[in-house]
């Protein structure tokens, strides 16, 4: 069989029409070609945590250098809060009867990523929230969003990081009540919980935003099993959609919530 | 063009010989339609870590219970030492010069997975250490291990979790010196290193077996900034190769290891 482009691109043509194998639907992505995006901020003694931890992130050391036997050897203990750097919230944070972090299906960890840019308004605005217009104009643009998706809120937030003051809007230490930045909306997650989301992250401390005192998007991501992730970064190396994110958390049985790597697997 | 499967096969054979888009070389496999399975122990009081951590994990309860403002609300701060439960080890841990946690690319941390059952032979032998013979009889059946490959070597101890004295063959707080389990071998290891793997893991606790005590295999995979995963669980559900594993270690930007969350993504 002679071997022309025109004939290949017919047969892709043709073949569309059968049954792929392994699927390939609109939503799919093949792991090996994929271009690997961390969205996780590393973890230090900068690490910024909600201002009411009296105790932050701290690495003990245990050993560093040669042991008796002549070979290099180290190891650290380290404590930190649940809630502080790139970290997932588990629905029990803000649910009596949400899931901690070892009891969420693994299969909530992994999905198409949908991305949701709002930093023009942000930058406005620094206590502004995700609407439901926003919602619906992304849609317009990109299709309906899918049971299982991931959302991802850029507010351009991370280029703040770690610099406390310019991130929460206040270092007071201690102080929760004077907090300024942008997040969700009620409204929006309501109806992101609607479409079946699996996750809600974002680039700033918190899926509420920084003046929030009810914390009315955290306890609807509860009530309905979602997971908040918070402090995420790299967010503007995605595409609105197309990506797929794994979100996996330390698996804390009793985590009301964990430390988190997060990273985006890109179509080449 | 009336469509045929004959045809359509000879289409596929065709099309097999150009550049595909994307790429789907023998070893991708398709995310959305991937069966997920957790590789992880969950940690909680129980979390088994090396006999001579004189402290082992720790949850401190924060808050949990109804506000002022009368919403439920949890919360807790936690302390560990790197080395628990299913964590990674990074080159730093006993390589001088090699990279920390938070210092290792994110490529290594995904990569297809070649899982080799040693669990006969351990059951006969409960200090057994991989041999080049069995990578080479793997090889031989599966194909030449591939650079970037995440090598996941089953001994079956993981039936034993949260057992220390059956999973660790001692359990006398602070002494190291008694114990019995299986793993890597230093000459396969050196083999796998020449081969390009990315992460050796497996489902005891160390990438050495229980006696060694001048852990050879840390140290060569440290000196070739080869990832190691201890305390895996859940292997007997991989298939031989085929399976892609996503390890994601916490980032603690000067670990010598950190709590990880492991995946396998399976192809349906």
């Amino acid at each position: 069989m002679r071997l022309t482009l025109a004939f290949a691109a017919a047969c892709a043509a043709t073949l569309a029409v059968l049954p792929a194998s392994p699927p390939l639907h609109a939503e799919g992505l093949n792991i090996a070609g994929a271009r690997i995006v961390d969205l996780t901020h590393a973890i230090d003694r900068d690490t910024i945590f909600w201002p009411t931890e009296k105790k932050t992130f701290e690495l003990v050391e245990e050993h560093r250098g040669l042991t008796e036997r002549g070979f290099f050897y180290a190891a650290n203990r380290f404590c930190l809060p649940e809630h502080g750097g790139t970290h997932v919230d588990a629905p029990f944070h803000f649910a009596k009867e949400g899931k901690t972090v070892g009891a969420l299906p693994i299969e909530r960890m992994v999905g198409p990523a949908a991305f949701i840019d709002v930093s023009a308004k942000a930058a406005v605005d620094v206590d502004y929230t995700l609407q439901p217009a926003d919602v619906t104009a992304w849609e317009a643009l990109n299709g309906k969003i899918a049971p299982g998706t991931i959302v991802l809120l850029r507010t351009g937030w991370s280029s703040r990081w770690p610099d406390k003051r310019a991130y929460l809007g206040d270092d007071t230490p201690g102080d929760a009540s004077h907090l300024h930045f942008p997040s969700y909306g009620a409204d929006a997650v309501r109806l992101l919980i609607a479409r079946g989301v699996s996750v809600i992250g974002v680039d700033t401390a918190s899926i509420d935003n920084g003046p929030s005192k009810d914390f009315l998007v955290h306890r609807a991501a509860g009530a309905a099993n979602v997971i908040g992730v918070e402090n995420l970064t790299n967010l503007d190396q995605l595409p609105p959609k197309g990506a797929w994110v794994v979100a996996l958390p330390m698996k804390i049985a009793q985590g009301t919530g964990a430390p988190a790597r997060v990273i985006a697997l890109l179509p080449r």
